[in-house]
């Protein structure tokens, strides 16, 4: 069987998930492209197989655990997971007052309880292996809690204690855990679409992280062998302040 | 009407939600003695009643947003809160692979979830006077994530960054945010009572916490005024190896 | 035979040095007021005395190694020194570009190897009477390399390092080390000699860090038992955006 | 004029700086490959000339002001400049009581002061052309203060501070800053040689790090576009506790 990737987190044709699915594809992995809409999984996988890969649409809910466990096993079936990317999490601004509960645990479920459960799969699936990569998407707010971002702070910072905890974990038994710190927004379709005049300024500004480069640093960190891994990684634009 | 303080994560007489509480006591605050089992409350508030304090022990479920709301409003009725502290959060030992999901998420519910609403109710009463201290719990797990403590630290991390953010959100708001990071085990009667062995070792070798000691960083926390705030604080013995 | 304390880094009459030194008197200590000016040691021994506290002014250049032992042996001839400070080093702003070799030099003698030599001493005399009190003054910087603050980075991010070696060495000896991270400009005679329109106008925006909150925190420190020892712990005012 | 790069800190043929020597040749530099022992400088360089790249051997005392200007005018003669590896400094174990102040300064000198007038040079040279890479190599000790190692953790804490000022600096200016944390042991020739049992015992627990793997970060950070850079990767086994 050949093996295969799970990318989950999939959104726009262009946007990171897309680009990392089709990357992950090139690694000559069978790619489930894993997201909440059906119209856009399909189209990524068709994009995938028109280039020459291998790549099956898979609705999940990251957050339902049930979703996330059949997700592992039909992946499974198709051949052994080399490749496993948590890339599921919007960002979620906003102030503590006025905060509503649900909007809070929103964060939590698909940032955090979500990159669990994956984890939690993709350990009872590949340890017994002895390998496999399993990736984390991190951003700014997971290294330091901004003001007016409690909600994707609490939710990101847990993303990355988690991960450490899953790193020393996962480590000795022959999976690589990373995680991806984006600092800064992404050159995607999402940026472009919602807020598209602070797109346009932050491009100008060469402020936009392309998103290529984003993608190499996974498939960098898949391709480490066992005696030379990186944890964490961090990105950002040259002309970023940080 | 005499100015109060919330402590929220009372277990046992000899643990440290009831010292914060003695102490908060001490600071001429009537004290709202929060947690989940009543009559460990009542046994704390009365003793700080026996010590000519004032003491209201109060049933709260953290987890239970109705529940924290009412927790302020009652202690808002009686005085302004002037000191909250978040003590919510035991420590939830186990590996990821076969952890629940109810597990997981147990422990983001008491350490992360919770403080958020503590949180959004101490802004939406405290801000409005432009004063008063809240405080939270941290451990070992907040700042990394470590092997065998996956749950505690993707909640207790996520707790740290969400405090950060809080910090810089109601700092300019008057509201004074600190993290105490309790850095090994905690001379108290859980430890004692619930591993009597592993605590009578660590107490040989002088590796528990100080339960006052701990307790006088919160107290200083509170009488700090604005024009000098500490956000966090460690605390660990002599003899603990770090 | 009396204890004592040692501040080092003592300039003007209305500086952090200064006001670490009356504060260590009035923990009883006699002082040592040490630093490279005679006339303004002189002026805070003086002010000391007229308080009733007992102080000793001593001129000592820290980057220079026999005067640092000649401070030591000075102080421990007068009583045991219970109390170390260290707050010797100016902020040394500037680019990499156009940064001669001395200057960059200059700013690590004061800040690290100063304290280098510093901390070997209150070694060799604190630990065989297990016990004593070293704390080291930090800086925003030190937590993270700012643009335009690349020598004082350099110097006060190897000073916590080095002070978190020298807290897991002594602590197991009995001497505890602490770490205090001033993030923001000080309210004290230097900010407002050198450059009066910057802080008159952190002045009126509340981004003065109160030099009397400050001390607070080191004598906190200083009066902790080993059973909860605190190493970091930083200050800021409610106002500074961080 | 073809592209060249300096790796500064080039020791024995089977070391870090020797392998980081032949990747940079590998990417169609030029290879200035420097250090203090002309003989093993040599052997590098008649390495790589004979795998078919260009190097020249330099003798090159980075802590000396004039050599290291010298490296680099002798390397820009040749050509510009395009990566920069200052690999410098070694390991400098030894407790704060006992240890000279020389010993402590020299540690200073290689890891931090020779960054400082290696990246005064790079962004003199660099800067101007709006281009280049500058890369660091860390330690465990860069992120930590570890116990019995007060030198090196001052030294590399300091360097680590400093490479984040040069990144924010030299970022807007086009120059790439990197950090690269070795964290623990490297499989080169120093520990076989220096601590033969001490390596045995690694090596068969699986906890040397590949020289291969490390170097193969340097270059990936050297490829990566302006648009997404990464500042810090951290490198161990899978074996390394953490």
């Amino acid at each position: 069987m050949a093996a295969t990737a799970i990318v989950a987190g999939v959104g726009p044709h262009k946007g990171l998930g897309a680009v990392l699915s089709h990357r992950a594809a090139g690694e000559g992995l069978h790619v489930f492209v894993a997201g909440r809409t059906l119209e856009k999984l399909e189209a990524v996988a068709e994009a995938i197989r028109a280039e020459g890969g291998a790549a099956t649409a898979i609705i999940c809910d990251v957050t339902d655990e049930a979703q996330v466990i059949d997700l592992w096993n039909c992946a499974e079936e198709t051949g052994p997971v080399a490749l496993a990317i948590y890339n599921a999490g919007n960002n979620t601004p906003g102030k503590i007052s006025g905060m509503t509960a649900e909007y809070f645990e929103r964060s939590w479920r698909v940032c955090t309880y979500g990159a669990f459960l994956f984890a939690r799969e993709a350990s009872d699936h590949m340890a017994p292996r002895g390998e496999g990569t399993l990736l984390f998407t991190g951003a700014s707010s997971s290294m330091r809690g901004k003001e007016g971002f409690a909600a994707f702070s609490a939710a990101k910072g847990g993303l990355r204690t988690f991960a450490q905890s899953a790193a020393k974990e996962f480590g000795p038994l022959g999976l690589h855990v990373g995680h991806v710190v984006i600092d800064g927004g992404i050159s995607g379709e999402k940026l472009h679409t919602m807020v598209p005049q602070y797109a346009a300024q932050r491009e100008q500004e060469g402020r936009l992280i392309d998103l290529d480069g984003i993608a190499d640093v996974y498939i960098q960190l898949h391709r480490q062998k066992r005696s030379a891994w990186s944890f964490e990684v961090d990105i950002r634009t040259h002309a970023e302040p940080w």
